[in-house]
């Protein structure tokens, strides 16, 4: 399998009672799963994505990937919360957190998910000069931090290249038929692509919110899909045993009814640190609802061993972690030899980076559960768009089953509004006036 | 003053009862580091470091700068934990975290703070033609991972410029005399500053370990001590309630006591992730011990309200948080006018995005305190380096008073050589051998 789940350094945590337990509540949760009738089950789109997704659109991705990749220095995907996680943690998983230094294709930058003044700044001075092309991904088009952006970067596109001219520069990823968005587009000829109505943004980074700017990284979105497709088939068991991601939702559900507050999802390598935040939205949104759910938070080793490693070794015993593992490396980057051996390192000399840190790894696991820490493994094969797509599948096959397990629904966000509404009535909303007064006497 | 403690989002989660207790262990605990009689007093250098620095040392920081900023492209600061997070952290604060593609002198690159191949596979290919210049900072010498990349860099430098032209292009910043880097630096002729022994990695910021980078970024390392000193004379109040310091000391530890399991760190602009690593650190490091601590977590919002939001506003209620708000913007971009109104934002067409971020902070807070979560509001006059370095000695401060409160040593950090020893002794390390078999024998 792509991925293997290694339950032996959080097994000795776990007793039997305990498993059986969480074990029938997870098998009721696959069954309700499976057979689409739990809460939240219109939005179960994902869960037969890699096979039952759009053809004709998924050409039509591949054919502006490779116009915008012919004709853009920089390419600015515009999109907040699941409309640029999935992507960025794609890009940055198979090509580099620095790929824009790499110089292969445009220069991505990731707009509208923040609002930052001195960021929107930063990616003026940027596009200066250069050939820009955006892609704007917002299901209603009315969410506040994409909209500014989108405003932005319209206005300097229209400056650049006309109002006609801006159609060849404007990609707009939205509603199939609803909202303003789409309806705008269509007027005024920009192409378009869909937010499906039953994949929610967190789920979504497979459809075309997540694939077009995979794509135009110049990354092979048919390995990926490949990828995902296989683990839709293979993760589709009847028991639990051999299925990772139902143990992996079997043993995060165990902890956290022992009582553990947080889950660290632990990578090896600076690539890995996008993905974490990815799979901190997956799992935050679909399970911290109704005063429930394992705060999720996570760290780069041996980097972070420099810094949060003291805690995870000898604080507070309120967390486990999931090491995901990358079993193959592409580089033969070797300790070189150093006849003054300053730093007494030549018993390693000759010894490769890969297999160095693969023993930090093991290192690290033992020393942690030795400080009490429950590890998970997860060990993916290696760093192909092939087993990455296996592994968001797995991720997001895992978080559903999940979710049920912990009694809430997986695929709601209603916590999320609660900000938003207080925005509003602060900025002046018409509609909001009354909120407005009670909130402004709260803050003098 | 530069900085504000906000109370007013935290206090009606407090009792006076359990504030007073709590208060008086600050007190102690004010005695403690004040009089230098708790443990780990030996490495108080920071305490008055804004004052007592070297200023020899100071003026050959900037001298040797200004010859690196003049003469390289590429800038490589070799580190691992405080020898990096703390210069990484304050360029993005004061620069951006885009700072090598904004070209205001050399790129600066971090390294040996993993041990990643890809990582160092893609720095080589960056250094390919260029100028480069290296600062490796390691107090021993002999930490694995910033060895093993001064190895690679090393070489790579004396086979572009010599053994005798290496000289000008590497940097070294180790112990004053003790240990073989020291000696082999001065034996090759390499200029050396000077990481102080009364002084933990995780507080080296204004030293050596930080100001040379810092200062090759370009950034007025006068006004960030000058920050620092007037954080040192204004801080060092005899009573708490007029002390942000010690009343920051004083309310997370009343959360603790209440059974929070976590703080988590707020940003609002994208320029703010790296101080959160650097606080994570400094709090995780000093106060994870002897099975106590506050987990230290960070986010930076509007981003990660689309993501981390929903939990923080509905999941667990595990957490509180500590938001930090930077009063001042240097920027003037506000909202365009959209005469489409797409988005229905109009509204707000013209207003300062600096207000609308304000405004999301106010929104959130009100939110996240209806949704039961503590928020302490740190407010920071503007984004200077004399404000800077001021922020930098008030977590100092209230660290280690909350460290005495908590009942540890802030100073130490016993828990990071666990994973150290596994390392070595699966590694194969001379004299390690006996334990090597008992952890072979574990990870069958």
């Amino acid at each position: 399998m792509t991925i293997r789940l290694d339950d032996r350094f959080v097994r000795p945590f776990l007793s039997d009672y305990e498993l059986k337990k969480t074990e029938a509540d997870v098998e009721k949760a696959i069954k309700t799963l499976r057979t689409r009738t739990g809460a939240g089950a219109e939005m179960l789109g994902w869960l037969d994505l890699p096979e039952a997704y759009d053809k004709e659109e998924f050409a039509r991705i591949k054919a502006a990937a490779a116009k915008i990749r012919s004709e853009c220095d920089v390419f600015i995907v515009i999109g907040i919360g699941g409309s640029y996680l999935g992507s960025r943690a794609v890009i940055e998983f198979l090509k580099s957190p620095r790929h824009n230094l790499l110089g292969d294709g445009p220069r991505i930058f990731f707009s509208g998910c923040n609002i930052s003044d001195s960021d929107l700044d930063e990616l003026t001075e940027i596009c200066r000069g250069k050939n820009v092309c955006i892609n704007v991904i917002s299901k209603s088009g009315t969410t506040t931090e994409p909209a500014i952006s989108f405003r932005y970067f319209r206005a300097m596109i229209e400056e650049k290249y006309g109002k006609d001219g801006a159609r060849d520069h404007i990609f707009v990823t939205t509603d199939k038929c609803r909202g303003t968005l789409k309806k705008f587009s269509d007027e005024a000829g920009y192409e378009t692509f869909v937010v499906p109505d039953a994949v929610g943004g967190r789920f979504s980074v497979l459809t075309a919110v997540g694939l077009l700017p995979i794509a135009v990284a110049g990354i092979d979105i048919d390995e990926l899909m490949g990828g995902a497709r296989d683990a839709m088939k293979e993760l589709d068991t009847d028991g639990i045993a051999d299925n990772p991601a139902y143990n992996y939702a079997l043993i995060r559900n165990t902890l956290y009814r022992q009582g553990k507050a947080a889950e660290i999802l632990v990578g090896y390598a600076p690539y890995l640190l996008m993905l974490n935040e990815w799979w901190k939205q997956l799992y935050g949104e679909s399970e911290g609802k109704d005063g429930k759910g394992l705060y999720p938070s996570s760290v780069i080793f041996s980097t972070d061993l420099h810094s949060l490693g003291q805690f995870i070794q000898s604080g507070e015993r309120m967390m486990f972690e999931t090491v995901l593992n990358i079993e193959k490396s592409d580089s033969d980057a070797k300790v070189p030899f150093d006849a003054a051996n300053v730093d007494g390192l030549n018993f390693v000399a000759g010894t490769s980076l890969a297999e160095i840190n693969n023993t930090a790894l093991n290192a690290t696991v033992l020393a942690h559960v030795d400080g009490g820490v429950p590890n998970v493994i997860l060990n993916l094969k290696d760093r192909s768009a092939h087993s990455l797509g296996y592994l968001i599948y797995f991720f997001e096959l895992a978080c559903a089953v999940s979710g049920y397990t912990l009694g809430v629904n997986p695929f709601d966000q209603p916590g999320v509004e609660a900000y938003k509404k207080n925005m509003f009535a602060l900025l002046g909303k018409p509609g909001y006036e009354d909120m407005a007064d009670a909130l402004r006497a709260r803050l003098k």
